[in-house]
């Protein structure tokens, strides 16, 4: 087992992975951009070592600084986290290079993976369903028409390097087309340093349903179930819950074993996740894989009882995976809330400033992961999730009641924050029958 | 099911049950005394009365005013938390008067098991294992001496009326009985308004195991398995957890269905714990019954994944059992550590004031149910416990790490707390082998 790892990350994940390490008894090396040095990742970590100036393409997404960090503190191993360098194939092959184990899959799986026409690719010969698309990437206006045409509209154009909603474009005609085209491959290649594109069959209002994956060296892999990621703005996650509203046992054993073949088609080790749509005839098609951890994950852990973030570490260090498919079992209904600094009424404007914590929820299945702290100013720089809210209940009615509580409950003060649009999803009528979809947000409300 | 309920209690116990009822439906009532009125519970309840001056006798235990707040806010029930009036059953039998419903078990089970010497009667008569003492209570020193005689020192004398170890005296000869018994007397005349002693023999260093008990109005009874509870300073308990590490299966079958058995035996409904002393060739005696919800009651929630006070509310809104004996599963290891504002380098000095939050911890496996927030000032008239830090794993050595790590992690600012003693304990190699007993603080630690 490793001795002392190097957390690349910052915020409530940053925290999430010091915690784990801590449990474990390995030692934690932070690293900190400049305007980060009182962040509370600095503060819970053994060491904390500054990666450069706050931009991030300077500290956080740093590749040479932070192997330097890590080779600096004596670190074994890096944590990317989520977001960063988590999915970057090239920094887990200089990792490799400088004998430093990347704690995530293989170099050739995240490359496979993150190249969503690739990743596609690999599915269709795999035979898991995708979404009718284009084969390959596109590189021209002249090609993504014609493309549009054979799928028929409307169509979706993607970056093959995206997640987390950017990079993507809804497209219900031609003049549509021709009118986004260049700025989405222009947002791609600001946010991914890759302006790659594919363009797919966009699919009305599906719901969100993905499955995380726990694979090691050994070839094992199981899933620890679904979550329905399905409430989004904008492509961004707003609230996920597990288990999926919907779900069948017989379809989830399905979805679950069609998860399970699509890590396999690129021997995956680590956690990992494989998004579905889902439509309302349960057909359901691979969207893509998140190959590293995802802000979602712990609703998986309170269902399950397994810490994902140690199971990771455990991997890394070469441990064969202890759980089997048949080990894992749903236990009750979780939901997480993710608590940003932003103003809703202001068109979701970012709210960074000094936080004052009046007061925060607890008690009997309430969980939170936050990255602040009492009198800690936010800066304006990086994401706005300041917090997630988690909440286990015996049934979902009861995971219902207890996060509309514990929402209540959060006295946030100095910055504004989404706590009143997330009581108005959970008090939602459409929200409390589990009817919805990824349209729920744009269509329930004005914004 | 009752649409309003009032909580007669205070602090974190009184902040427990309100979210409970908030998670059920249930409009709250908060009771506070003139001291009080910026306390947390009042914050969070839908309606706060005022009942009265800061002393306990004048407010929180001032039975007219707080039947009248009842009736006045059209509560149909009275959850009375611990301590203060949830084991008096003049108050329970004033509440079945007014038609309030008293959420406990009846009359005649608080009066037969708060009654120490008659709860012994019936335990022995029920084939309850009992320590060996007196049949019966002791009014005179002439009696103490002959009885102590009889059973052979070291005895101990205890408050009949008695509870949370006040009123105990342990006796090692006749002279020492001589000096301590009127102000034993006196304690118990103050502390619980009865001065009623007995006397049984002194088991040397056992452990405190009790058993969580629920009961409804139809007769069935099951236990929730065991709690260990050795960890206690001059008979306060200051850290608890579930399972016992000593114990095997066999022993918690035979304890359980024998503190089933001593329930039946007094007809209780509701929650309530029948408490053991073990001794190391795992003889156990029935030591007492607190006909009440207990401050360490969550770690028996963590590992059963059921609430107690929402059972505690439904059975006595009238609704039978929904559990069987085989549904109760452990899953897992759990531990509480209650954190008290007091300085254990001056004698556990209670130490009120300006409370300020810098930060608790989160995460994974972790919950708090505290009675403070930022800013809060503590007054110096009630107990001193503000806050249980309760934490989760997947065994006892993960639940002792995370426990350290979440210990490590709370800043508390402006009062003194006992988090320090809590890490001593947490990392003494003796409570790392699980291998204490109820002497273990006296010996372990200079307090």
């Amino acid at each position: 087992m490793f001795n002392k790892i190097l957390i690349a990350n910052r915020g409530e994940i940053a925290v999430r992975i010091i915690r784990a390490c801590r449990e474990m008894g390995i030692h934690t090396v932070a690293i900190y951009s400049e305007i980060d040095k009182n962040a509370l990742h600095v503060n819970m970590a053994d060491e904390a070592i500054c990666v450069g100036p706050a931009k991030p393409q300077d500290s956080y997404l740093n590749m040479e600084n932070i192997l330097s960090a890590t080779v600096l503190s004596g670190a074994q191993a890096i944590h990317p986290g989520f977001g960063f360098l988590s999915e970057n194939s090239k920094f887990a092959q200089m990792c490799k290079d400088c004998n430093i184990v990347f704690i995530g899959p293989s170099v050739a799986a995240i490359e496979n993976m993150g190249n969503k026409s690739k990743a596609r690719e690999i599915m269709m010969s795999s035979g898991v369903p995708v979404i009718p698309g284009t084969e390959g990437s596109i590189d021209t206006l002249e090609e993504a028409v014609l493309a549009a045409k054979e799928i028929g509209y409307p169509v979706m154009i993607k970056a093959s390097s995206g997640g987390g909603g950017r990079g993507i474009r809804i497209i219900r005609n031609e003049e549509e087309l021709k009118k986004v085209f260049d700025s989405a491959k222009g947002e791609a290649r600001i946010s991914f340093g890759d302006d790659t594109m594919y363009m797919e069959k966009f699919i009305e209002n599906p719901r969100h349903v993905e499955f995380q994956i726990l694979g090691d060296s050994y070839g094992n892999i199981i899933h620890l179930m679904e979550r329905d990621c399905s409430i989004q703005r904008r492509n961004q996650k707003v609230l996920e819950e597990t288990p999926c509203p919907v779900m069948s046992q017989e379809l989830r054993e399905k979805m679950g074993s069609v998860a399970i073949r699509a890590a396999k088609a690129v021997n995956y080790k680590s956690a990992g996740t494989i998004e579905f749509l889902l439509d309302n005839d349960n057909n359901f098609y691979f969207m893509e894989m998140n190959t590293r951890i995802q802000v979602e994950h712990p609703i998986t852990e309170m269902i399950t009882g397994i810490d994902l973030i140690k199971e990771q570490i455990n991997i890394a260090a070469g441990e064969k995976l202890s759980l089997k498919q048949e080990d894992i079992k749903i236990n009750g209904h979780a939901i997480e809330c993710r608590i940003n600094a932003e103003n809703p009424k202001m068109g979701f404007r970012p709210s960074p400033g000094k936080i004052n914590i009046e007061h925060m929820p607890g008690g009997n299945g309430v969980r939170i992961d936050s990255g602040i702290y009492d009198g800690y100013i936010l800066p304006p720089t990086y994401d706005s999730m300041v917090a997630k809210l988690i909440v286990h209940g015996r049934d979902r009615k009861e995971a219902i009641a207890k996060m509309r509580r514990s929402l209540e409950e959060f006295l946030i003060e100095g910055i504004d924050t989404n706590i009143e649009f997330q009581l108005e999803i959970l008090y939602n009528p459409i929200f409390e029958k589990g009817d919805y979809n990824t349209g729920f947000i744009a269509k329930e409300f004005n914004y």
